[in-house]
């Protein structure tokens, strides 16, 4: 079709998002890693506030910032060998990336005021959406690096951070190949589903023809407090979850265990972390037929207040020594003994999951469970261990099957010139 | 495991849903028709209200409910050919279905109260969750009634409403057989999603040994407005949906278009209606490389302001008349001249669909599109005339396609006494 335009005065970008929330926080570097609560822009003329998270700074954002309620998480495959259009389209992507998490199109007038013969270039379904604290968080597999038959595409084999491999088989995983890996990881959380979902959306649009979507994730719930300022949400198996995660104000946790340090690797990786995903199955038939008592003690804390065991409060003081009337008061299998730090020499990580629900599983059951993600500062030295001691020995392995899998490699934060991955390709 | 419970002082029951939201609102039969506002009931000791909406009443609630943000729908096959176990069921989700709209746990005391040797009753998911404006919705397909054998399982055959058949195959339909039909249908709507998916979970719970879930979709935000009192909000193609929808507050039209009429057909049908599922998927790559003029012909709307062809504000009147500089203004192959009553012989529905995504297609694109919901008065006189017109003529079709499918009748609402699908049953 090209008949002329019949439609004057149609107002066009009237309502972008552009004219909604106004430039206000654009562009302005966030300072240093603790930058957690949202910057408030007006959009003119309404009465509300729309809360907005700082693009740039020291560390990506969605990492330590408090957990927002919606996810959408994808991973691309690079289809191009090229690494001048590999950092072409980051660079594209960065752009897009700091305009919608300001509450912006993803391009200047993007979905409607663009050139009317040429397709929009923002999809438009965010048009009337605050930013709902979106952030955007990108991270490269191993196989960008190097591929399975030791390929380095990008020249980037020399710069593999030994701390990036594949996660190693653990005992009883069920993984699905087309629920694993991915070259490039991008994590989209808000507190809105469509402000994440048109994110990933129109990343994916950019870079058509380059990259390609190997799988993607909804998760409509959180399923962890990342700040001492949130409220503990609950799991698919009803319990409060996050209760003894890392909270982003434990500044010195943090430091010590999710962010990447200057003379712990690769160098581009400073200020950088980790980023490991599993979608969990949770075979809800079995767990609901448990009592009351079994669940709790298969997690090691009550199910009502997420008090430990002995405890009255969520965070009374988790006591793994104490005896019970028939053995330790937390037992020796419960989930929470075996993911504790005494339990594993000391170390931790940053939990910040979601819950999902995909469907039917074709056996008459809900696909739901939960899409673990966690932020660490070296996955072989946190995440394997835990995991390991969780696939050999945790209760909870009853009632739950590891389906996807996924290890990413979290550049740092973008200052004001740079792009996501610049200390990687620079 | 059989130890005795070591946890003295676990506070169990202190924040039940029970106690978190108190128990006005619950049980009071919903005045007529029009009940549109959800009531507020203050949560004990919280500073905010939690909005319910009414469960029983003279018509079901969730179909001239505003949309609520979130949904989760999901039909069940019936196991049993027993018709006592599966009325036995219905009464049982009926008192489950009012104590969750209320805010409640499904069963009292039913997550953490209960007896610790047992199953809790109640998944616990949504222990800290208010109401959420929480609807659930029930509809029979017509399997329930005749299987495709001709089997009359539960002594039904007779009752079968006229109006009640599978949905013709339409021109371009690629369904996929496990995204189609079953003998049950339950719509629940939230604007929490997690409230929404703790009640279908619940439901298919209690129902296990006598139904299976089929499938189920999750919806992650409306597309449609169904009331004069919301904003109109946008699909995944970037336009607003609803515009020219009926909308509650046209009591005439609901009534001429969505509630069954005492004469209509089955007695027992009488203020109930039929509801509609197409699971659409978006082919988001073609219309992505689409300009916005060709958007805006196959819709027959403008994209920014949603304003008719010729209009400037998003209610101006759809001119269906005039002329455009080189063909009518709306185009013949135009979605909305397509779908309107002005094209139809008057003909309308009560459209009332979601967006989903889920995953991938495993081709690199997104799984996206819109789920479908629509309810009517007659399917064979309203849905299916307009979607052979779509289906044959719309332009849109080369940008979607209809994936899953399913028909049901909503029995009306249930009074005081009864349950479910008394009138079907009784
Ligand atoms: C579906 C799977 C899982 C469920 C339902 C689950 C649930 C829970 C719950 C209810 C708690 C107690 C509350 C809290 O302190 O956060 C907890 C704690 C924890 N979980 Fe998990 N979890 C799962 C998988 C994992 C995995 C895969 C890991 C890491 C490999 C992990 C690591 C932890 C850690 C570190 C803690 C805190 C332990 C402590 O120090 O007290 N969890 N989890
Ligand atoms: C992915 C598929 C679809 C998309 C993206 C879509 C989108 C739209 C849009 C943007 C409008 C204009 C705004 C409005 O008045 O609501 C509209 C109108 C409408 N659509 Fe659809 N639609 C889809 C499928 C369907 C189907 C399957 C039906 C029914 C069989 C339908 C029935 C209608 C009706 C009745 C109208 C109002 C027409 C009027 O009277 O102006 N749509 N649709």
């Amino acid at each position: 079709m090209s008949s002329p335009d019949p439609r004057n005065g149609r107002g066009r970008g009237v309502i972008s998002r552009r004219g909604l929330i106004g430039s206000a926080g654009v562009g302005v570097a966030a300072a240093g890693a603790g930058v957690l609560a949202g910057r408030m822009s007006s959009p003119a003329g309404a009465g509300t506030v729309s809360p907005t998270v700082p693009f740039r700074g020291q560390h990506q954002a969605g990492i330590v910032t408090p957990a927002q309620d919606r996810l959408h998480f994808a991973t691309f495959d690079v289809q191009t060998t090229s690494r001048a259009e590999l950092i072409e389209l980051l660079k594209t992507w960065t752009v897009m990336a700091e305009r919608m998490t300001a509450g912006h199109e993803a391009t200047p007038d993007g979905a409607i005021g663009g050139e009317q013969y040429a397709p929009p270039t923002d999809t438009g379904e965010a048009l009337d959406l605050h930013a709902s604290k979106l952030t955007l968080t990108i991270g490269f597999g191993p196989s960008l690096f190097t591929r399975a038959d030791g390929t380095d595409r990008f020249g980037l084999a020399a710069r593999k951070p030994a701390a990036l491999v594949d996660l190693p088989k653990f005992t009883g995983d069920a993984l699905e190949p087309a629920r694993c890996g991915g070259d490039i990881a991008v994590q989209a959380c808000a507190d809105d589903p469509q402000v994440a979902v048109h994110a990933i959306r129109n990343l994916a649009r950019a870079g058509f023809g380059v990259v390609s979507v190997r799988w993607s994730q909804l998760g409509f719930g959180r399923t962890s407090s990342t700040s001492t300022s949130q409220v503990t949400p609950r799991n698919l198996l009803g319990f409060k979850d996050g209760t003894r995660n890392i909270k982003a104000e434990d500044r010195d946790l943090v430091d010590k265990f999710v962010w990447v340090d200057r003379g712990d690797d690769q160098g581009w990786m400073a200020g950088g972390s980790y980023l490991v995903t599993r979608r969990i199955r949770m075979l809800i038939e079995p767990w609901d037929r448990t009592t009351l008592h079994e669940q709790e003690r298969v997690i090691g804390r009550t199910k009502g207040t997420g008090a430990p065991m002995g405890g009255r409060e969520e965070f009374d003081e988790l006591d793994l020594q104490s005896a019970g009337p028939s053995g330790p008061l937390v037992e020796a299998d419960a989930h929470v003994r075996l993911a504790s730090a005494e339990e594993l020499g000391g170390i931790q990580i940053m939990r910040r999951g979601y819950n999902f629900t995909d469907g039917s599983d074709g056996f008459g059951h809900l696909d739901a469970g939960l899409f673990f993600i966690a932020y660490c500062r070296d996955p072989i030295t946190q995440f394997v261990p835990m995991q390991n001691n969780l696939a050999r020995n945790d209760a909870l392995n009853e009632y739950i099957k590891h389906v996807g899998s996924g290890v990413f490699a979290v550049p740092p934060g973008v200052d004001a010139q740079s792009y996501w991955g610049s200390t990687l390709f620079d």
